[in-house]
């Protein structure tokens, strides 16, 4: 009574791994998968597996890179004496996206969150104050969400780096609360880099 | 300014090639595939090339399979006198898992729909005339979607095979109007199989 060898089910069993997929909606990729040309299908496989050969973590800023140090942490062109501080690597692409930051990043990796656990053990903020030593930084604008979490990570941060000498400013309002930094468009992020206020 | 080389961005272009993914989605997607273990990503990598690899269409039922004829076709245990018509494989699989059907399939290829422009021509219609010639077959269950175009399907495939001496029968009112067979529970396809009717 098998209506399909295994190839079909382990595609749609592999599929589910994805965030937020489903049996309905693997079994829907699996056949839109098998439905596409072998050069499409092929290369998403191809794509899947170029990144996991190739994507490093950055030993500076933690971002995903082919490189370590990173593009941005290698360039001679970004301003080395301001960090950003973010939450993980897509806030940053939306941060890049936006045109408005000249300086480097840090990403944490999370936000402070009793409740999921989250402590500051589980967060880069013992890198990040290691990164204030060589006396190059000058400021770290905190950019994570402006939610409770967000918020709270912030001030853990500027508790954390008082007395390095290290300016420490937070993005703007200009970031509606509630909101989350990888869904803001290039100018509601510009405007929350410009309006900065020291913390 | 380039936050990330090519492999996050061919991926996540790769991935919107999926049903109903955009980019937000193929990004979150490309994450979490960077983020799981080597092996899990390389499972999805491989299950799409096995699956392009070792996929093929059984000449028979039209239903997806590693092998041609399909197991269905090919076994003798199952009755290759009453043949269910569906619409696509996603509706054989919701078949088969029911348990409520013991003979053989054919896969339409879709529905007819002169508003997307898919006529008689672009189904397996001429297909399942010839599977008649045999005199082998008995009974043609059209269990198409309990929709428009399913019903109109069902009555050009009925009179199509006029005239053959097979008998047609429509799956009963048992599935819910505007339905789709895909997402049916086994005790509604097991009671529509049942109630079937004489066209």
């Amino acid at each position: 009574m098998m209506p399909h060898e295994d190839p079909i089910k382990d595609l749609t069993d592999a599929l589910r791994r994805l965030p937020g997929v489903g049996e309905k909606t693997a079994q829907r990729f699996a056949y839109a998968i098998i439905a596409m040309s072998a050069r499409d299908a092929r290369g998403i496989a191809q794509a899947i597996a170029q990144v996991k050969d190739t994507i490093k973590i950055c030993s500076h800023c933690f971002n995903f890179s082919t490189s370590d140090p990173c593009p941005i942490c290698a360039s001679p062109k970004r301003d080395h004496s301001i960090i950003c501080v973010l939450e993980d690597p897509r806030d940053l692409m939306a941060m890049e996206k936006s045109g408005s930051f000249g300086g480097v990043y840090h990403i944490l990796g999370g936000l402070l969150s009793p409740i999921s656990g989250v402590g500051p053990d589980d967060l880069r903020i013992d890198e990040l104050k290691n990164r204030t030593a060589s006396g190059v930084v000058k400021e770290i604008i905190i950019a994570t969400n402006p939610t409770k979490e967000g918020e709270v990570t912030a001030h853990y941060i500027q508790e954390r780096l008082s007395g390095t000498g290290v300016r420490i400013t937070r993005i703007a309002e200009g970031v509606p609360a509630g909101g989350d930094i990888e869904y803001f468009d290039s100018q509601t992020l510009t405007a929350a880099l410009t309006n900065r206020r020291e913390l």
